[in-house]
């Protein structure tokens, strides 16, 4: 039998999904954004992580809400409590992607980065839309495959963050340090982003194996 | 009366405001490995930070043991909610205190950092140190006063992290590309360090104050 407590909860996984999917697009466009020197796009992005922010607190009045009235327990209980940190996680990916878009902005009409390191940004960009969908994917159906797709999609951000600090710090750079503070910053903003779509992921796992959600 | 549920509540907080002010420590003692080229006490940092994170994991499992054990309601129940997402926040702190330690580690016997923005370094630990000691204050007294001097460190830490940006970006940088991607990362971990601070302050003073968490 289906109880309220389970459609409730169905519903708050469903904001969450939506949100990991959100934050995997507004990466995908503030990408484009930056790869393009799209302005357009890139304001856009800002001004859509305001419905961003509404999901989120939405999510988080949700989930308060199941706990003071259904009062759960057990496996009911970390279900919900996970989905109250996840909200945390996945909303910080829809900052990082907001963050990318403000450099767009700040840069304009200059590319925020020289075009020798837009294939590395267009992979990370990538990468960032799998792990939006991915964490998803994690989310609605707790498939522990998903999840460690997640972890390997992060081994690939990381290994292009690492990349492009090596072509940033190389002697052969011939951009201004401008250039590589933007290059470094942006770098970060997606390994960032990977890392909290790993962390739902596996406080996802953990969650169904009953192993603390830390 | 004092009930089982208020004197676990109690310790809880006292764990939590503990980790506020080993967050502050750490990055204190970070920063003196950064301006004084310490390797063993950025070695200490990075291996004390291991105690943190189990500190951060017995919080979260002991807010996990009083939900499932006492079903607090209301006021209580949004208590160590708040507290189970401070901890997400004061964790994040000590580990921005260790990614400094490990630049220290990684540049040694260099030092990371030039001599001439010694003093804006020097500036910021102090900072984090204020901030990780009035986070304590307010997870202890729900002060509002504490509250709002952390918002006012966080915008001198804002000020100085920007002011960093426009040494680095200045024409009269003398230094590397490398030691200016340092110095940027080094910055953001120290703004960010200041984001938490006064995330833990508001979500306290929102959470007494009966409004959302988020």
């Amino acid at each position: 039998m289906r109880t309220a407590f389970h459609s409730q909860l169905d519903a708050l996984l469903h904001t969450m999904a939506d949100m990991c999917e959100l934050g995997g697009t507004a990466m995908e466009r503030a990408t484009r954004a930056l790869l393009d020197v799209d302005i357009v796009l890139a304001e856009t992005v800002i001004s859509d992580h305001r419905d961003f922010v509404t999901l989120g607190v939405k999510a988080e009045n949700d989930a308060f809400n199941l706990l003071a009235l259904q009062s759960p327990v057990a496996t009911d209980l970390r279900a919900v409590l996970g989905c109250m940190q996840n909200v945390g996680d996945v909303f910080r990916m829809g900052v990082l992607a907001r963050h990318v878009a403000d450099i767009v902005r700040r840069r304009h009409p200059e590319p925020a980065i020289p075009a020798d390191v837009n294939d590395y940004f267009a992979e990370m960009g990538r990468i960032a839309v799998n792990l939006g969908h991915n964490a998803k994917d994690v989310v609605l159906s707790g498939n522990p495959d998903r999840a460690a797709q997640l972890a390997c999609d992060d081994d690939a951000m990381d290994e292009l963050h690492r990349l492009l600090f090596s072509i940033v710090l190389d002697q052969k750079w011939s951009h201004t340090v401008g250039v590589a503070v933007d290059v470094t910053l942006l770098s970060r903003y997606y390994e960032r982003f990977a890392d909290h779509a790993v962390t739902v992921g596996q406080r996802v796992i953990f969650q169904a194996m009953g192993a603390p959600t830390g």
